[in-house]
């Protein structure tokens, strides 16, 4: 039986941001439970340094996390950051597609979507409401509120259920959530893991956690440098749409295409503005709402064709080759560390990004898989953990296409060592939702491996240099072994006295050795033993 | 120095879902150009089966794709559906998160994203309009409308640029976009690849394609039979959430908890409720607003105790093992084809799903990778065709898990075969945003290997039966070729003639040979040869 348009259309309607995603949870990459926790711990950390950054504090957040029962837990979570106003505050846990963060500028978060998706996992799971204390300054104030909440999906709003002014010593947020239906681990994917990898990218946080156990963990500055303040820019000619220019035209309080173009992109001066004129003969004086679509692709069409100077890159700031190795020797303790960061490129013609990777050696270096040691990658992005779907990204591809044999390292997977890869962009062109792995460009490509084989020349020489200090010490610690023997026994069958040898032995062997180090056991066995060499060689 | 929140919140605003998307057109698949073309014909066929299926009708779409430059396309993509009413088409097209599908219902497509996401990525791509025709029943008549139309993304809603009543014979829907920056590919993954799945899946469709050189490609409908028209069933106690219940309770017009219950959940009797009541001691007579979460939490508590019957499987539409057959001889015109279609069975408790799967041997089944045939995995989730993401799709790994020798194929990778695989369930538990992969519950990978055990078990039959008839055959014309020349030889040497023999070598090589058929020039090459078996086994 067949039936009508308008009696299946009665059914027809929209949903809120926040009731879409409470149906598709893993699109806000809450799927498993592991991943659930790990994925709330990011969205807070993430948060917490931006916002810290962003108002110039030298970021410091505690964690602490109870078990209440069976994958039942409370979070609270603190930080010293600029805190939220009070009127602002629901609409950061509550309202999906909301935030002060969709510029072009580097940052951690940039979707709108963390916060609120903690905030309706929490709900979801447990129906109980979010408490949140803000500390903010208002002039020479310092106001605290806190509140409790919860998200109303159907609206897309916060319900507030509770709120008083409080006393606070220091402005930053602190909000308490309740989930069930996730699991602390301590695997590679689990919350420690993911905390402890933050740390090695963001040397200058602190950041103080108390797992469920009761232990506590304070993970100490490496560094007291903040880093600076990445600057919005202005997107670059190449990397614009005809889309974006129409979506400018669209949007601008300008009153001529012409002023639009050198106030909207950077690189782009009166010269070239008349040039890009000339070229395509559109009249740029008329006014941006009058722009077509056909003149605006011109316009891109010519970009593409035209040499602009490389983006600026003030809008970039990587953590650094210093700060990457103390990240590195404060969480890892490893026994040689070589790290670099390289010079900007771009990507997709205008979009730039800086590569930094680190080598980690020893110590507390690579993953142990049972009672053996195996070799990890670390991934970042804008010094975030990227945790998840290592298989798909290009930071991934690159390491594995480095043939590790040519630096000296006969079986990469079981040594014990952790590479260490950042990658720095206001656009990281992630693959998925998730943001958890970058797509395969050429040039990030490229960029990886270049960094990382310097690295790895630099282990490869350690390693060289290591082999052969040991081969040197082997060959050394036969002849303090013998000498003393033969000089013995040959003043025994000469009826002598043992001559003083010791300061020429030195010299020989290179190391001001004394003869009351060499075991004395050992040489009343080497002098009934033929065999010494395996005895020596520590 | 250090900034104050007030000053960083100025720039905080919120997006619609359609800027959202805008910013990350990614997380609707379009990512890549081979993928972005595929997910549009993904998101129009699959609307076009619902919308048709849903009003009774036996789809047929046919779409036009046509080239106008490098990467830049227009396509038409009309359907036989029942139309959408004028006031609903820029609903349809231009607002995301709306749609008719938000209900406990197996179909094709669910999250109210597909067709607006089309019209934005052509949008995005090359800033024209999108150009329906609609017609569509009111009463007797059939109504025509044709509309030009924007999506304006700031406010999420559609911007009709053109607006005309058109005379039309049928109802349906035909769409005309632009695209650019997409391709047209016969991989895999491309768009072609996609439309030949589907046909598999849906053999009561018809769809008539005309590619980019003009050549015109006529799916023909492999059966009459309209699949029955899937249920809308109400969600088993054992897949609902103590969140769930609080929503229900929420929106609901019941006035008491007792009767949202029997209402709103599958298999649950009034006796079921007093069970319930006696248990928790909860008031199941109070309204539905007063019910506490931890009240909701305890009757979920005691749902994952009781014994329900599994949820009615009215809502699950399976293709069928025979209309899977039809769909693969249509397009894979095999040697050997097995299907199975299995039982309803749950995962997570409460959640029914069907596993179908087919095995097609010889023919044009498999893949060619170069001059070579491989074996094929074509996966389906509710008739869909899954075409990326394959590597973390439980599908994938549980067909990677079967060990194929066990079943006489010595190595499968190289074996010219096509393994299909649908899933059908109202909650088909996919990984990722892009609806891709399957997560793998085990209820899930388990039922796959059922199923494909049990074709692999008539593909080892057919293959031994043919190998087994093979050899017979050999074994037949050696007889055949040498008996007629020992009768020959033996008559010359006896001087008698040959005497007749056919009919008793017919009976003992168990088939009606003629010594016509014989090769007269090979029986004269035998009489001077004397290695024989090669030339005989053709």
């Amino acid at each position: 039986m067949e039936r009508e348009a308008s009696e299946l259309f009665e059914e027809f309607k929209e949903l809120t941001a926040s009731e879409f995603f409470r149906r598709n949870k893993q699109m806000l990459g809450f799927s498993g439970k592991i991943r659930s926790l790990t994925m709330v711990f990011h969205e807070l950390i993430t948060n917490s340094f931006d916002a810290a950054e962003e108002a110039g504090i030298q970021p410091e957040i505690s964690i602490d996390l109870k078990r209440v029962d069976k994958d039942h837990y409370i979070l609270k979570h603190k930080d010293n950051g600029p805190g939220i106003p009070e009127n602002y505050i629901t609409k950061v846990y509550c309202t999906m597609f909301a935030g002060s963060k969709f510029r072009n500028i580097q940052s951690r978060g940039q979707q709108g979507l963390g916060c609120s998706g903690c905030v309706l996992l929490s709900q979801m799971t447990t129906g109980k409401p979010a408490r949140v204390i803000s500390g903010y300054k208002k002039g020479d104030e310092i106001k605290g509120v806190e509140m409790t909440f919860k998200m109303d999906v159907k609206t897309n709003k916060g319900l507030i259920l509770n709120k008083k002014k409080v006393d606070v010593d220091s402005t930053g947020v602190a909000i308490e959530l309740q989930f069930k239906d996730v699991s602390y681990s301590l695997s590679e994917q689990g919350a420690f893991e993911y905390i402890r990898r933050s740390m090695i990218a963001n040397p200058h946080a602190k950041v103080t956690f108390r797992d469920p156990t009761g232990q506590l963990f304070i993970f100490h500055r490496a560094t007291e440098i903040i880093p600076p303040l990445p600057k919005e820019v202005l997107p670059h000619p190449k990397g614009v749409t005809a889309d974006d220019l129409i979506f400018m035209a669209k949007h601008t309080d300008k009153r001529r295409f012409r002023s639009l173009l050198t106030s909207s992109l950077s690189r782009m001066s009166t010269k070239r503005v008349n040039e890009i004129e000339e070229i395509t003969k559109i009249d740029l004086n008329k006014r941006p709402k009058d722009m077509k679509w056909e003149e605006a692709e011109q316009i891109v069409e010519l970009f593409a064709q035209m040499d602009f100077m490389a983006p600026p890159t003030s809008g970039l700031i990587p953590i650094g080759k210093e700060q990457i190795e103390k990240g590195i020797r404060e969480i890892l303790n490893p026994e040689f560390v070589a790290t670099t960061t390289r010079k900007p490129k771009t990507y997709r013609g205008g979009v730039s990004f800086i590569i930094e990777a680190g080598i980690a050696y020893g110590g507390n270096s690579g993953r142990v898989v049972g009672d053996q040691k195996r070799s990890e990658i670390m991934r970042f992005a804008n010094r975030v953990p990227l945790s998840f779907d290592q298989g798909s990204c290009a930071l991934t591809e690159a390491l594995k296409s480095i043939d590790w044999k040519r630096y000296g390292i006969r079986d990469i997977e079981n040594t014990p060592i952790t590479v260490f890869v950042n990658i720095v962009s206001t656009n990281v062109p992630y693959l998925s939702t998730g943001k958890q792995s970058v797509a395969p460009e050429d040039e990030i490509l490229h960029e990886v491996r270049q960094a990382t084989m310097k690295i790895a020349r630099s282990l490869q020489k350690y390693l060289n240099a290591k082999r052969a200090a040991k081969e040197e010490e082997m060959r050394s610690k036969i002849f303090e072994t013998y000498v003393p023997v033969i000089l013995k026994e040959a003043a025994i069958l000469s009826g002598r006295d043992v001559p003083e040898y010791e300061y020429i032995l030195a010299k020989v062997t290179r190391r001001p050795k004394i003869l009351d180090e060499i075991d004395k056991e050992t040489l009343q066995e080497l002098t009934n033993d033929d065999m010494v060499g395996d005895k020596d060689d520590e």
